[in-house]
């Protein structure tokens, strides 16, 4: 079994081989910088662990672990002009450094890109099989962002329309690229389902833990400014807890919160405060872990030797601990 | 052999079958508007027709078939947001009736379905090929619009380099869609390829003979007002020859013609005085003649009887007179 550094180092020199230099210049361009711009390349590096857990040669699953990537960024760049974000890993996202037609039609040419990553299949006689699992997370990564834009300019939202959401957003490509990796590497349909259960539900705690560190995390710990989501009226799931229980004055004090705009600080500690008397922190943190809980019964089922798993299951430790 | 008008309506009747009623409608509503605005339906056709050269049995393209019309229409949609453009068909763009994100978005999901087509070949060990000549194909559909995004910041494009971005941008899509068509209906791939060259020597002709129209077409037969491409500035095969031929007092006069934005019916005549003193409309339909000539020699290589062709070849000369 290899180690996820091992396997980060075999991912990035493969992408570095990999990278476009045909013409026009123009349309590639944004495509290597995009893939360059860092990342710990987590989810090419789920995809080889899925098939080093059925197959030592793993060599052979590089092109699809780059497809998966490559879909990733594709979904960032076009995501990005959706959100208007001008920052990406603390660089220029691409539509602000090389123009919104260049963001738009390098998206789309990474997106095909990807297919062709998948057309290197050792096994073609897999690709039906690997094509089906790769296109329903792609549709389904699409439906999610469009749910997530859609709950902007929504009054309420349900939290189980939440929970899918981040699913449908986040948790499918991990789950898919887990599968697609096993199944390139050899596992039966049944322990590939398995695999991608536990790649989706635990994409889901890392999503729900997200929401939790952004109110209550330690920010010299996780490198980010806590209460960014309140400030921006997000819809996480402590503010959808919240709006479903919050009664008398906290509803009202809620409410006022939300609609002022003046003071991010003030606001900030309104609604964290309610969090608190609410208990969302709790009842958010109790979710996340059933998730992860089945998450780890879905890895048991595997039908590999358990010391196979243990890389595995340290990487999804070390993810929600935010030490990866 | 099937006629236009049976193929047309097999797959009318399929592609409503089809249409989108997916969650969320936000996403799927644009791709069912785009994929009804009409259209002749040339591109899925000629796929039919390429099965058909060699098999009765043409349901088992009509997946391939909607999975070219599909990635026709996201091109659509993605271009037109590029570039813009307010109408297609005579109707509001997606962008603009549904606003620009969506347009992003359920383009994206469009060339994801076009995938989810192409997975449904009736014989899936045909799989890895049919991907490989779509993924070439859509790849260079996005370099051709690159091109033609690069070409309209460039004082002097080359016609070499002109006659390769028409190719990439509209020809490939209608060759590679008939060698699919041909190896779905079991053509070899020497006769797959025949087609190919078919479909890319009469995707330029077609376009060579656009920019003649443009200029020098009868408005009422074409229904289009003549001179647009000139009113544009667009560099197209008639401007970039004449930018390359014309000397002395005609240089400066279609200079100055060409930085002149305020009169365009005067702007028109003079840029069509010069087109006619150079004689490029004659050198185009020559150039248009030679791909025409050669497309036929590639059709008439393919090894099935040429009683099979004849729709093939009245449908091109049709093209060509646009009389479809």
């Amino acid at each position: 079994m290899l180690s996820v550094e091992h396997l980060q180092e075999l991912f990035l020199k493969y992408l570095k081989k990999e990278l476009f230099d045909q013409s026009p210049i123009e349309l590639y361009e944004p495509v290597n910088y995009i893939l360059q711009l860092g990342g710990k390349r987590l989810r090419p590096v789920l995809l080889l662990m899925g098939a080093n857990l059925f197959s030592e040669d793993i060599d052979h699953a590089l092109p699809a672990a780059l497809s998966i990537e490559i879909f990733h960024n594709f979904s960032l760049v076009h995501d990005d002009i959706m959100d208007e974000a001008p920052l990406r890993r603390g660089q220029p996202t691409v539509h602000i450094k090389y123009g919104q037609n260049a963001g738009i039609l390098s998206g789309d040419v990474m997106l095909i890109l990807t297919y062709q990553y998948l057309n290197q299949l050792k096994d073609p006689s897999k690709l039906p099989a690997i094509l089906k699992i790769f296109n329903q997370l792609a549709v389904e990564v699409c439906e999610g962002q469009q749910y997530d834009m859609n709950f902007e300019t929504q009054d309420s939202v349900e939290i189980a329309a939440y929970l899918k959401m981040i699913e449908l957003k986040t948790s499918v490509l991990i789950a898919g690229g887990l599968k697609m990796g096993a199944l390139i590497g050899g596992a039966d349909e049944e322990d590939a389902n398995e695999l991608y259960e536990f790649g989706r539900n635990i994409g889901i705690a890392f999503q729900l833990q997200d929401d939790i560190l952004d109110t209550f995390g330690d920010p010299e710990k996780f490198g980010k400014k806590v209460g960014g989501d309140i400030a921006q009226n997000k819809k996480t799931f402590l503010l959808l807890s919240s709006m479903e229980q919050a009664k008398g004055k906290d509803r009202v004090d809620l409410m006022a919160a939300l609609s002022e705009n003046t003071d991010p600080a003030q606001k900030i500690k309104t609604v964290t405060s309610i969090y608190r008397k609410l208990k969302v922190q709790e009842q958010a943190t109790e979710l996340m872990e059933d998730y992860l809980q089945k998450a780890f019964v879905h890895l048991d089922r595997v039908k590999v030797e358990s010391t196979r798993k243990i890389l595995l299951k340290n990487l999804a430790n070390q993810l929600m601990m935010r030490e990866i």
